[in-house]
């Protein structure tokens, strides 16, 4: 298995603690966003995933080469493949939970938060510096409000009850970046209190971005 | 089962496309997205659905009831529930191909060209009408260019071979969406074939937003 990705990627972190979670290793490939123009952006890159976008997952199988993007896939991909500490409860209603909570944050909050749409705002709109960070806050804050709502109901240790899944692995990211961009979270405790709890565990604390190789 | 849409709203689209494919019936409550400044913030809708977003899909399996939001998740506990015509692939990585197609489109494009943020890109930025538009056309030609790619690749009849899947219910409603903001397909033959070919079915074709009973 080969991972694509970038340290601060918080759609490649996903995948780190997803592969942690499950105790696999994968050889890991730097793609650097911002340096040479972005990396992801070369050719040699962008024949690998058209998207040009961080993470691409490879996987061998024997029968041939699978070649995937999109984190959430290759999230339930290794779910399938490696069922060993699920990712997803087995119960039907349940595991509707925890994906929505997973795509409350992988569809509303990170896409309107990524590198490319901050720098097409600055770059392609002249937007301000204030008015960028003033966009970062509001759909986090947006977003985070609702699913402060949601762990409320469904929470214990973790987002869905006991168990780390894919909603934390989520979940996890989203507020180190937050707190990158200085996000105030006092008025999400179940929130911090869940981002406290993952940490203690060395499948993210292990994933986080400053423990990458190429982190700087 | 109830599902609280919009005629125009690319997620619930889905979500009719999902359920017309297996035959459900779901009780359909129209909430405006643009009347009495967007219904979706009343405090009423906000109860069932804290982002203020629609769809909102409720379920009773007599041993309660089940509130889910996120179309993708909403789809996938349709397909674990009811599993005739499934909407993914059985084999594990066909079924990763078409989940990272589907998910190119509703995390890649549709967040950053729904409703809500051309409002505050307008609203609240002061965006020109002509930059907002240069700006929901930069999303989708990025994605409709990668994702041609993969299709030309994995497509037969459908985004994954010949039968319709996950990645068709949300390619159909984007791309919708890009004809009724006039955007040019001419690039992406694949994506306009799938269109066709979709809309022959009458699942699709009852899905349609000038089809439904809220349609303006």
């Amino acid at each position: 298995m080969k991972l694509y990705g970038y340290w601060r990627s918080s759609a490649a972190y996903r995948v780190r603690i997803a592969l942690n979670l499950k105790q696999l290793t994968a050889e890991h490939i730097s793609v650097h966003l911002v340096n040479n123009g972005g990396e992801q952006h070369s050719e040699v890159y962008h024949q690998l995933n058209p998207s040009d976008l961080v993470p691409t997952f490879i996987d061998n199988n024997g029968s041939g080469e699978i070649n995937l993007s999109q984190s959430l896939a290759i999230m339930e991909y290794l779910d399938e493949k490696h069922p060993q500490q699920p990712l997803l409860p087995r119960n039907i209603e349940q595991r509707a939970i925890v994906r929505s909570m997973a795509q409350a944050i992988a569809c509303e909050i990170h896409p309107l938060d990524n590198l490319r749409v901050l720098q097409y705002l600055v770059n392609e709109m002249g937007v301000s510096e204030a008015d960028k960070m003033r966009w970062y806050h509001h759909w986090i804050h947006l977003g985070f409000a609702a699913l402060e709502q949601q762990l409320s109901q469904y929470s214990g240790r973790f987002c869905f009850g006991d168990t780390p899944s894919l909603a934390d692995i989520c979940l996890i990211p989203q507020v180190y970046n937050a707190k990158r961009f200085n996000l105030e979270l006092a008025a999400y405790p179940n929130i911090v209190r869940i981002w406290d709890e993952c940490n203690k565990l060395t499948a993210f604390a292990d994933a986080a971005p400053e423990q990458q190789y190429d982190a700087t």
